[in-house]
């Protein structure tokens, strides 16, 4: 995930949905490793996280959302197992979408400045 | 402009163009403060920069995009005169407009997603 490649395209997306929440790629993506990994303690190590920043995220999470996408099967801050709620799983999947869309959308212009940028190095 | 108000919304849009060329929101309000003053000193000051960051953006800008983004009446690095070139300028639009695009795309997920926090917030 935290390749050196460049991703062409929208490389950074947030989107601040209330005064207290936002999501972003990185949110996304520990979201997304939770669901797949049913642990926090494991979706943080593949990200490159400690357990205790995972942890604090999900709580950012939770609380800013004003009600928890991600639930712990032991209820606390134990390193046990993790899965999203369908909430969690919607405000994943909405995300996933608006980067599509968003995407889609900035097509045009993105063509555009490439052709620029491709002319104008070779007028050098 | 480092208003601690959060933009409700793509708070957040980064565009990688080339492998050695993204505009996100930091340069693009460096260029439009530049195109503003007619001095990257004027414009640094303005973001809370000192000359010397300010100048390497611009450095990184232009070389980034293999033609000049903005340009100094004195052609060096002293603090004189700086204006964006036709280049610079269509660089700065098209990336309002992918701004604009993209929030209008990510408008009906964004509008489901505060729906979302507002309903689950009031069931607490």
């Amino acid at each position: 995930m935290t390749s050196k490649q460049p991703t062409i395209g929208i490389s950074h997306l947030r989107v601040t949905v209330t005064e207290d929440f936002y999501i972003g790629p990185g949110r996304a993506d520990l979201l997304e490793r939770i669901a797949a990994a049913g642990s926090i303690a494991a979706a943080g190590k593949d990200m490159g996280m400690s357990y205790k920043r995972a942890w604090s995220l999900v709580q950012a999470l939770n609380e800013g959302f004003g009600a928890p996408l991600v639930e712990t099967s032991r209820g606390g801050s134990a390193q046990g197992g993790a899965e999203l709620t369908v909430l969690g799983c919607e405000v994943l999947e909405r995300y996933r979408h608006m980067q599509t869309a968003a995407s889609a959308a900035i097509g045009p212009d993105l063509r555009a400045l490439q052709e620029l940028a491709r002319h104008k190095s070779r007028d050098k």
